[in-house]
């Protein structure tokens, strides 16, 4: 069992940690598998074209939905070898903007906890992914007053982790990130000295699964829901 | 004549300040009015049309490459009445991911201005657009090790740079910014109590472009190079 006892700032993930982000990807998805159906022959096609561009565009387009269509774009045209409409694409790109558009649904409990979360800690939110995007996100959440520190990263590593501790002045001790990705809310945190817990969401995106291997010789709590968290740092 | 013996902090924008980003744009621009040529009588009609789209499309997709592409994209998805081929999208595409591989070319003197400036001040990048594709260039500009503080921002309003200073603790009159966009770089400095420098660039963006009465009232320095800054600031 970890002490949490030294914990003085705590960060939490957003997406798919305080709100509902993954099944909003999976829709459109479905979405553009219908779209692309007339040029394949297995649903499955996509998903594995799809992942491949995603995959080989990562390094010029990071994170975020903007890519996400960019790239479901470039796998329709390749599946219907060029043959995909200008209203087809168009299609697309408007089930982007509605991704974009899409409200901010609070996972349960995550309002309550939040709040008594800041009441006892520096609170940070550390959310990766188009900047322009999550800074919306944020605002519209009706909980961005509970965060002392809110930051948009485009990567979560460790380097990025130690950067971000250092620039505010944090131990490492005392710090403590909950999220629902083992590979970049607490595989990394833990590298960088800090303290991490899993509150794992139902879908996990291809690219966030990590191997056991990778989690080897790293302790970390797996949670149920954030009141959980309350209860653990006991607070509630 | 402003004074500047307070100043202890300087920052420096990026795109069109410190290394060469519009042209990139109009190159592009160019090379899909090429494209477009087959739907369209007057050239300028997707010049006209691609900023009715980049307007719009603004409060979803922000500042940045992956927007433009696809406001592109709808521009000439509705020019050409939907006829636009795959293949043609795939180009576009791909002139923008040229763009995001584009090597950084730093404008002159900048990287012996930004240098002997990081000597005498806390230096800072402040700079907007894709969080991914800034800090891409940022780490391949050669010079971000002479930056004290490297902030991407979303927007660039008297907001945003109320809330960096207070981030940072730098007091208002001890700040100087430096860049070639009257409206991001100059205009919301001011209004924010810090001081500011115009470094104009020789090709504007549209949105860029500031009318005089928003200019009304405040006094800043326009400059032709970086070096004079360094001159200005009396530390060459």
């Amino acid at each position: 069992m970890q002490d949490f006892s030294k914990i003085r700032f705590v960060a939490l993930d957003a997406d798919d940690t305080l709100w509902m982000n993954e099944p909003i990807f999976v829709k459109t998805q479905d979405a553009c598998r219908d779209i692309a159906d007339e040029f394949i022959a297995d649903p499955k096609e996509l998903d594995e074209k799809l992942y491949e561009y995603e995959k080989k565009n990562l390094h010029l387009f990071g994170y975020g939905v903007k890519g996400f269509v960019l790239s479901m774009i470039e796998t329709i045209i390749e599946l219907s070898s060029g043959q995909v409409s200008g209203t087809q694409i168009q299609r697309i790109i408007d089930l982007g903007k509605e991704m974009l558009e899409h409200p901010v649904h609070l996972l349960e409990t995550v309002e309550d906890s939040v709040k008594v979360l800041a009441e006892h800690y520096t609170l940070l939110c550390i959310t990766k992914g188009d900047l322009f995007d999550q800074e919306n996100k944020i605002a519209h959440s009706g909980i961005a007053q509970h965060f002392d520190i809110v930051e948009v990263v485009s990567e979560k590593n460790e380097q990025t982790y130690s950067d971000l501790l250092k620039r505010h002045h944090i131990p490492a001790d005392q710090f403590l990130m909950a999220g629902n990705s083992l590979k970049s809310d607490v595989l990394p945190v833990l590298q960088a000295g800090g303290s991490a817990i899993h509150i794992p969401y139902h879908t996990t995106w291809e690219m966030e699964k990590v191997s056991a291997h990778q989690s080897a010789g790293y302790e970390y709590l797996e949670f149920g829901r954030k009141s959980e968290l309350v209860d653990l740092l006991g607070i509630s």
